[in-house]
């Protein structure tokens, strides 16, 4: 017993087709997947708008959360099979795997970006706040809850626990290249995962690798450099993600300027003004949003209208190549153009780049990194994984920014009003290409 | 060229993880895939409340539609090889196989049950009516749209078309048998799709199998009654189901007796009224319903609060078996308990029978039946499968029908108010067990 | 320590396709791996001539037996979480595992028959007589090796230890299901373990099955039953075997006969004699038997010459339909056209029976039976398997015998002597076919 | 019709684990795979030595073969799609995809380097000989044999065909990676090969690959990569590898001394004498090799027999890294010290080098080089990959030779005689150690 929760009387598993099982033994866990703020997790999709370029990534983050604790599990059986862990810091463990997530909202990249909010700062006041995942919490003692806290913010003391979560290699980071790949169905996202959990020594720090299991681990960083440009940064994902950000962006100020929405848009008046209350952020999900999206199909100002049918309808902006450094004349000529044309470039001639996104593969060696993988040698020492592998060395710390315009081709082609202009936006659209 | 459509410039593929590609080479169905009503089956899930129990289960029917139209299309290239098909009739399949489910609603088998809808009914008015669908598939020819319609509701001449889409082995279950045992992460749903497609003879009325494949046509039998048993019946997925419909049904109630909601449902009037115009249905979607589920866990109204509460936060009902052609007074009897208790009978106490279910396994000779699986014998006639088949034959024509009593245990459990009664419905119940 | 084996320092693991790793934490077992009486596992294939079917299917005894061990590993790890077992009485249960199969000799099933062996009987022998094995069980202690045979013999007292290796769902049949599935190719095979280990649970005489779990094993029911008709009775590896046994036949004759071999056949003359030691016995493997069908294709009897011909270069018999039972006028006519036609019906005149064929799927009741599978009901009580399941009871108990009359095909449409027999004969085996 | 050669009435397949089906449609592919020297290769390893390390990897060089084949019928279809191909021409193709590794004996690598042999050599023998193969492909026409011999020789004009079977990424490539990690067992392996044959684009030398499938070749030369560190190069196979060559080695140089084989090695004294018919060539095989190793374990010389038993036993060398370049004193002492400890440097000091092995990852730019794989760019011109490609760049061109010394330590351990020598000579060992 720790605090008021024992083990189950007989275990409980979930079907998951990543892991095959999902086993709970523990009745904290059963309890903090059963309350609403973790069920909540089921309106919010993993993969934010992937799903318009792989449609089978339609998968959320409830899913992804109960596979980062089912690692962890592992994780943590594997370790005491050697050493001993108290049983209070491995419910730590499994509690922060479980939540570490629980902070995210609908089109989280898209909503921190308009609004400034972070899911992080959630996920602190869900877990420390007044809701039933604190109160489950709250029955270990009275530290737990904070102790979780800390941990998925990085500032717990106990360093390993920390690096579990967060790191290059993490249970995170393994659930969610596994998952994602299942999802979509691509080849790459394939590791040796077992093997991996089989290497790990955990270590004062961190977990660290034994030489011996080098392969399986450049394998795992291989999967994550094909996900990250195969899957994470597709253009088509992109250019959804666009008109999203453009909607609420467009949204936002409407709203300021004192649009008269047909349907008052109560779940964003918190949003817009920036005073967003837990309780408020709580009713925000994807059906939420969509339900939004579909009636301002319907409203009269013509770009929210344009720009929700086009999310809904999948009629999604085309994209070229664009170098904003080194071409600047040429972008700010075209955007003229756009004015010209009468199609506002703030929500139809958008560039975007990859940089951007809350993404990184492997980068040791930068500020507000992540913990780098550490080998443990057959003497004993420690070494960062880029210094033995060419493989890892070749694609970490590079730096392969990516940047498209982002344009709704079919206004372009649409001639019955400035026909010239727009034939001339086109010709020197084209010449970007290949 | 089939009207104005012909081959598309180089062929477009959809990853897919259940198929690996979705391959298409036709102009026509990549207009489809285009069209918004098409787009709308992503906000709608393919198993409906499933994702409540597998939760990997999160796929919708426009993840399920294009499998449908994939193998359809590696079965008509099959055919090709030995047989000529005209090319508009190879186009009327693989639209139809496409379009099959378009007319789906969100949580269909329970808003048909409550509100007396046909999905079927609604797929031909988009097929026919004002649509985008429409005015591509009349691109083809002035007959085309008529002749998809007829193919899906099974009244088109030529027969052999029609049981590619719709007999006991054909696209649409070889599909969601294995998706859906892809996504619950369950070890059915296996079977040699492409043995069955290379053993597939095209007769005047319907694809036969050879004798040489008939093994393999067992295992689809078998993954077939697995999944039924394992998942498509699954009794928590029915207490999900029973929540809804009665959360469909208490809003209607509501309405009706002229309730004051604090928002307006206006998606669901015409619904209450019956008089649903298509325009209307195409703004339903999961989406929408969730939104008012949420909206609706804030009405005053105790009862639509706290079913939606249910739903959304998964505090499901509990079940026992029950069986009420025998034991009639014992089932009055407690319904009576309940009144006393003032636990509202309507709500809370549901008998769920799987019979009500739209599934069946495998049931030749039954009339509105499906048509039977014939096996092409090496003297050149035909067989019914379940009279070659030991395995087959036992399961075919065998109506289990499970009845189970639904009723929230946590209101049972909360002995602030009539304890006794509670306490005697509970011993009642449990005496049900086992 | 349990004699002189404690654990290992460091588990061993070996990458298995099927169970993907092979766990070894016992010095005891490490130790039994490394003999050479298990080593030897690896020139014997686990399916006969079965390769010469299923191209994929070169796998050895080796292999399987290290699948056992692992399955057996888990099963008792699952149980251990529960109940305490005796470390002995686990070692003894894996080291069956392990040793289950070691007594197998090439082509054991042609060879037992023609040379009345069993090789259940030289299992008994290696595990008690003068070999690497027994001198490492021996490590143990004084009886140990005695009661492995005695499990592997089933005669150990404690019947639940017996019944995990041989019962109708026991390590062995778990084992060979899924590996023999893998190495074929075929889509059947696929089942569950995972679950089934899961919902088994230890009782005095066997491990029985927890309702909940009873869809699981009737997949793995279904699977052996699949299994069975697909690979282990296909009839062209029937047709191998009987092209075997006859080779094995011709040699022995013509040793008792007095032919003079080109090479001495060393290796077969204790065989020939019926006096084979057990140091023989360990000699024999596959590449032996190979190595004799090579040197006597050129020996100048013409039948042992052709049969190793055929053997080799898989030139086999072609088979039709017969039964015996009702058309023995007519097989007798056709037998005697072979003796006209000069073609020696004991050679190329076989008839082959499924029956014969040491493989079963599931009868419960027959006598010399394995113990049958038992539901443990929620009530406590014990129920037989084919009694609780609709499938299982359709292809329990039913003997589906099947005979097969094998012949030479090319002898038969050589026209240069005995054009006319040879010419009836056809006409007579055609109408055999449809 | 080509030649005698037309369609198959039916088309045949073989069930194959790694392919799921090879579909022969061709009566002259069928034809050959029924030849002899084809089934030959049913007796002969795909990895040699590598199951003693694997012990999954138990697959031939006939299930390798079929597999290739498949491959290229694939890619052929691909091709067809937009090209067309002369009839003539796709069957060289198929068949020197069939055929490309005919030539190959038991254990390639080692007999190869001990007895001087090239399987290239035989490979021509066995096209253009009496061969059984020959006359199937003389059906075809006069000069067919010759043109499917000059494509495995590389020599044949038509350059597409030949980098189609030998180039960085050809059929025979694609396929060994994938069945290779399929029956090790291994987490690598895996590529997308479906889209790798989609996006190849046949030109006048080679087939190149659209930029778009950039990402599938890079996991393809990954997997390639991880095999070569993983499995092809893996240290204990090496072993075994380094026993396999000192025996061939000891029985040459017996044989050579005039040494008395208590049974005459027949089979062998045309290998000795360096003069080899194909008819000798085509009766060597594993099985004929695994024979004399076992009778040879019970010659009177004391290290053939010490090593065949170590052999079949797998009792092993053991190893240590050892680099002769900068040590070449510490390694002559200790060769010496073997000396003096009675134990034979030239059988049981062996120091091997990968770079030895007949295998290379990517090496463009290197003579004697297969062709370099080109990227398609959207201009239409043509790049080396690894110009294109981090990964690829970062480990091409390495040529990462590893130095092993391997020796067998339990002769070392056994302090019966010169114990103090043995005992300096591991020490000396384990100081090379981490």
């Amino acid at each position: 017993m720790v605090g008021c929760y024992g083990k189950l009387p007989e275990e409980k598993v979930f079907k998951d087709p990543v892991h095959r099982y999902i086993h709970v033994r523990d009745e904290l866990i059963w309890a903090l997947v059963g309350t609403r703020e973790f069920q909540r997790l089921r309106r919010i999709r993993q993969l934010g708008t992937t799903y318009l370029t792989f449609h089978g990534a339609e998968h959320t983050r409830f899913n992804h959360s109960l596979g980062v604790y089912e690692i962890m599990r592992r994780m943590l059986d594997n370790f005491e099979e050697s050493d001993t862990w108290d049983a209070r810091e491995r419910l730590i463990c499994l509690a922060s795997a479980l939540l570490h997530d629980v902070g995210h909202g609908p089109f989280s990249h898209s909503f921190e970006k308009v609004f400034h909010m972070d899911h992080e700062a959630w996920t602190r006041q869900i877990i420390l706040g007044d809701t039933e995942i604190h109160r489950v919490l709250a029955g270990v003692d009275d530290q737990f809850a904070q102790d979780v806290a800390d941990v998925i913010d990085k500032t717990y003391p106990n360093k390993l626990v920390v690096s579990l979560i967060s790191s290059q290699i993490d249970a995170d980071r393994m659930d969610y290249l596994q998952r994602d790949a299942f999802y979509t169905g691509v080849s790459y996202g394939h590791f040796d995962m077992e093997r991996i959990l089989r290497v790990m020594r955990p270590t004062e720090d961190q977990a660290v690798i034994k030489l011996s299991g080098m392969h399986a681990v450049e394998d795992y960083i291989m999967s994550r450099y094909q996900m990250y440009w195969q899957v994470y940064f597709h253009p088509v994902t992109r250019s959804a993600e666009v008109i999203l950000s453009r909607i609420l962006h467009r949204a936002k100020k409407l709203y300021h300027d004192g649009y008269q929405f047909q349907d008052e848009p109560k779940h964003f008046y918190s949003l817009f003004h920036g005073s967003m209350t837990l309780s408020d952020y709580l009713k925000l999900d994807e059906s939420v949003i969509m339900f939004y999206f579909q009636i301002w199909q319907e409203e009269t100002d013509p770009i929210l209208s344009d720009l929700c049918q086009r999310f809904l309808d999948r009629r999604l902006f085309k994209y070229v190549e664009c170098d904003p450094s080194t071409q600047m004349n040429h972008w700010l000529e075209l955007r003229d153009l756009f004015v010209q044309a009468e199609i506002d470039p703030e929500y139809y001639f958008i560039i975007d780049s990859s940089s951007d996104l809350p993404y990184d593969f492997y980068r040791p060696g930068e500020e507000e990194e992540r913990l780098p993988i550490h080998l443990l040698m057959p003497g004993g020492e420690f070494r960062e994984l880029s210094r033995e592998s060419d493989v890892v060395e070749a694609i970490s710390g590079k730096k392969r920014t990516d940047h498209k315009l982002y344009f709704p081709l079919d206004l372009l082609e649409d001639d019955r009003t400035h026909a010239d202009t727009k034939k001339k936006i086109l010709t020197l659209l084209m010449s970007q290409e290949g």
